[in-house]
């Protein structure tokens, strides 16, 4: 199998267009996850401080360059400073406090989680903190903590060896347009939630144009959000079950996970499914391993509905970062 | 007729919840229209460099002026920073031009028209501007202005005195959120699109909630951008012959037009018509004189649909700010 690679700017790092991805991981089962999936082939992890697992992500990488499977430098890990560290002398101590959960010395990716200065919450106070100063009082308190600052203090980080690269996630056209003002550093990569019914062209095009790298998060859509709860995802069809979705999966013999996973990658869209079961590591994996006809494509194109799932205004903390 | 007010923040001055609107008047057309306009009660003038017609406004508010219609402090007069002038050093000139172009000392309330850091155009160059670096060559080209130091740059405006309260204009939650963490002088107004088929529900309430007031522009939604060629606007059914908006107007015994504008200001959104037929002025302005049942406010909130009109991704610059 022939891994693929978006060249990274401005460091020349090529990045996997496809990873693992850690949300809803269970720390017990985290270890074993990351072992088996590097084992399997992948060679992106993508964690986060919010997903709340990083240890067990941590120990799973090193014991597979611990056998040997992969060195480091085969890795390409992905993190990302939660929202409760961006002033701009709290986003050094939260990626060293990351990469001591994590058991490595540097990472190849530390993205912004959110455009969302929350209130501070000290890591000797509570960590990993979650969307609340107060976990017993669901408020969202915002902070004095300017992006531009926040910024400035992702790019020491790269001056420091910590990170290779730098990036946003959840940001859009009117905020990266301003970063790209200020920044000595441009963003690598942009990470959103993105799939066939929340295709986002306009804001991939631009952002590309730019030079920047786009992942999708949530490649599945909705199927994605059904075990969080969410009303939304509930009410509408399974992306597997859309009819467009199935024919084209039959018409190359491939899985609809693999059909929504080889769209993305059509688009220069890198994705980070996730797996439990080995078989379905392998499976989405191979998606790298075919084309799909640009009619197929364009049929996938007509099923955005502009539907996003993780959505702060429709979920618990009814905040509007995206309208 | 009372007149009715929004107060700002932190001026604690009162702006007039209905104003008139200068978008696409013809210069020569402007004096009398302004001049009458003021003659039948309106006290907000909203104006902006890039309407292309600020001498003729000014001549129509100070021919008001000078026959004693209104002293200078009876109106609210409102401008906007063009996006060529976004660089620090660019800010206090651009409106100097404009209070000079105005024939005033100072504005009621400075807006940043558009989170768009275009590269400078010197005023003894070209001015207005327009969108474009070279007007033979429609391509549009970013400078490094970052927006605090555009804001740095607009507080420095009040502390002189050019203008009482500043302000933004088509600014998303994302960008807001973070001039939040900046500003010293946190943005009085937002003014955006707004209207039945393009409500924006969630961002209207965090930025009130955050204390600042909101206006609507564009209020009859598609009728306003006909005249610009639109083909988004001519594909939509016009809001005046809209079934819902019909029948609220005839329970009333209203205009459709008046209907559009109550329902805003239902919102405690204001509004800026703007008209050059004094009869339609009259009725415009009547919009203050009742109250629409709450059911009626519901139905009209059925008619979203999320249609925006001054889109520059769909119009000719091809710049998806609002995704």
């Amino acid at each position: 199998m022939t891994v693929e690679y978006i060249s990274l700017q401005p460091s020349g790092d090529k990045m996997p267009l496809i990873g693992f991805g850690c949300w809803k991981i269970d720390p017990n089962d985290g270890a074993e996850t990351i072992y088996n999936a590097i084992k399997v082939g992948y060679r992106l992890i993508d964690s986060a401080s919010n997903y709340k697992n990083e240890k067990a992500i941590g120990r799973g990488i090193n014991m597979a360059i611990d056998e040997g499977i992969v060195k480091r430098e085969d890795l390409f890990v992905t993190t990302k400073l939660w929202s409760t560290y961006h002033k701009k002398e709290h986003v050094r101590p939260a990626l060293e406090k990351q990469l001591e959960e994590l058991g490595l010395d540097y990472v190849d990716m530390f993205l912004v989680h959110f455009p969302l200065p929350l209130k501070h919450v000290p890591i000797e106070e509570r960590y990993p903190p979650g969307w609340y100063q107060n976990n017993d009082e669901p408020v969202i308190t915002l902070d004095r903590a300017p992006m531009h600052e926040c910024w400035g203090a992702m790019e020491k980080l790269v001056e420091a060896g910590l990170t290779r690269n730098i990036g946003v996630s959840n940001f859009n056209v009117q905020l990266l347009m301003d970063m790209l003002t200020y920044a000595n550093i441009k963003p690598s990569l942009l990470q959103v939630e993105l799939h066939p019914y929340l295709q986002q062209e306009h804001l991939v095009n631009w952002v590309q144009s730019q030079g920047i790298a786009v992942t999708a998060y949530s490649s599945f859509g909705p199927t994605s959000f059904v075990s969080t709860g969410s009303k939304r995802a509930k009410s509408v069809e399974p992306l597997f079950e859309n009819p467009t979705v199935k024919d084209i999966a039959a018409k190359y013999n491939r899985a609809p996970s693999q059909v929504a996973l080889r769209w993305s990658l059509e688009r220069n869209v890198a994705v980070v499914p996730k797996s439990l079961n080995v078989d379905r590591m392998k499976m989405n994996l191979e998606a790298l391993n075919w084309k799909m006809d640009e009619e197929d494509v364009q049929a996938i194109n007509q099923l955005d509905m502009g539907l996003r799932f993780n959505d702060p205004m429709v979920n618990a903390q009814k905040l509007p970062l995206f309208y």
